[in-house]
């Protein structure tokens, strides 16, 4: 079968299209036909070598969609998450590295991870769904408990997270501020629903434009850290939830006075639970969401995708078509 | 009657005992025999100016017990909370400025606010109970959900609010890590039922000894912020949650990994609701909770009272008993 195999450590033009062996599924492992695959920053990750336990050569994806037993099906990326609904076990991972991924025509997952895929999608859209959707759910209702009519704020706009978390509000009757450094990701998620667009790069004060049209912000989900993650923690209202995950821009100088005198919670998040995945899928079927594509590329044009991933130059997910 | 009131700003030493008219409650309010009065360092920064709001002269105070309507009573400080469980009312505050505390004879307090003293504890007990006590109910069972059998992290044991959380975990069936700048302090915790202390100074890797002898922390409890509670973010056991009421040691740096890797929950508070009040006095008869009491002064002493304050010497509650 075809499959994206990194080779080397040293980024995305280290991988290429290899022919390997099928893979042979155990007992309790389902073996899915992918159709389509899409890309996380992790997979960029792991080629840069910042990911431990990479054995070379590995076979990389975490999201696919396919067919498995003559059934459309989406897989969940969870590998042995645990019994406990607040955390992942430390030895729980995700499907791609150490475990051969779905870049690949045949990926066998156990039986467990394998769902029905919703009706309302093409394989292409389903394959975006498990990681960044997952992760997204999490974010918005597990942990962030978003309930209708609460305004939520969306810092960085265009990534898959942040995308499938402006659906979700959306859907789920919330308003929605969103900020990025680009005006036009700002448009594709005003045409998606947000209520308010912020650019963070030419507006410097763009925290007080947010309290100001704003109002009252209940939630506010962020990857940034930083300085992004010090200013949210003085924008949202006293009772408010701050939900994280991720610090891509580096540590945070907090505060404590608005933490403690506003009684906020901050709240740690990552992928999300196989509760929380059948959770998602529910929700997608039931408000028949749309995932947003940003391009469909041929598995053979791996190189040239994941560097539209390194530069971040996507808004919603890059999907991988499998022949 | 006699009262402390603050004359001017400047510090503890411009407190002094006066004679003044007894308050007359209105008709939604109850009288109030002082019997004994206690001090929280709230008292000391009004009279140093950290407080907005004060008009001069006022009388200080938030903590009392004493007689009304011929029963034993002990007065819940807040003063509007509102409806929401989770946070405070910003125009919300706590008693003993702006509006006239319990360092005198008599107070007038809301009727609501007004509840029968535990039955186990004499008068002075009994006053140190209402600002520290629901502080740190709030902080270890509302917010910080404590569980039988777990291990909870107070840091900076001495103060009122982190004495009252070593005496509620203990009842409530944790393990108890406690840390301190002075070892007196911590033998006295051992003696409260401390499982293991720490010296802060003395061992600059205190942290790596919780780790080590304590076992996964499930939960910690933080008014120092700066570097501490940054510390404590890596000591929480993944899906484990810090509880802030205070940021004495100033900002806090913090790393955004062990927060959404772990997946952990940091949650402020501050004070308590009527209701956390109720289940506070509730717990503390159950379980014959016995605070603990630095000193006891007559009122005419309310100087070198707060003095020992603002140095931070006492371990447990500074008791005032009016005549």
């Amino acid at each position: 079968m075809k499959a994206v195999r990194l080779h080397e450590i040293g980024g995305p033009a280290n991988a290429g299209l290899d022919e390997v062996p099928q893979p042979q599924p155990s007992q309790r492992e389902t073996l899915v036909r992918v159709r389509a695959a899409a890309l996380n920053h992790r997979d960029v990750f792991i080629t840069q070598g910042l990911y431990p336990n990479i054995k070379l050569p590995c076979i990389l994806g975490a999201d696919g969609a396919g067919e498995a037993n003559g059934n459309a099906v989406v897989i969940d990326p969870a590998m042995g998450w645990g019994e406990d609904e607040r955390v992942w076990r430390p030895d729980s991972s995700i499907l791609g590295v150490p475990r051969d991924g779905t870049f690949a025509q045949y990926v066998a997952v156990p039986a467990g991870n394998v769902h029905a895929k919703p009706a309302h999608l093409s394989m292409e859209e389903a394959a975006t769904i498990p990681l960044a959707g997952v992760t997204a759910y999490r974010a918005v209702f597990t942990r962030g408990e978003l309930r209708v009519g609460e305004t939520v704020l969306i810092t960085g706009i265009g990534g898959g997270v942040q995308t499938f978390a402006l659906l979700y509000a959306k859907a789920a009757g919330a308003r929605v501020i969103v900020t990025s450094s680009s005006d036009e990701k700002l448009q594709r998620a005003k045409d998606l629903g947000a209520d308010l667009t912020l650019n963070y790069r030419t507006d410097a004060e763009w925290h007080k434009a947010a309290r100001k049209a704003g109002g009252p912000i209940d939630l506010a989900i962020d990857s940034a850290g930083g300085e992004t993650f010090a200013r949210i923690l003085g924008l949202v209202r006293p009772g408010g939830r701050v939900v994280t995950y991720g610090g891509t821009a580096g540590d945070a100088k907090i505060k404590m006075f608005p933490v403690f005198w506003n009684q906020l919670d901050i709240r740690g998040t990552s992928m999300g639970s196989p509760a929380d995945f059948r959770a998602m899928l529910e929700f997608i079927s039931e408000h028949r969401i749309k995932p947003v594509i940003d391009r469909v590329y041929d598995v053979s044009e791996i190189v040239p995708a994941m560097e539209r991933m390194q530069d971040a130059a996507q808004f919603g997910k890059i999907v991988l078509r499998l022949p």
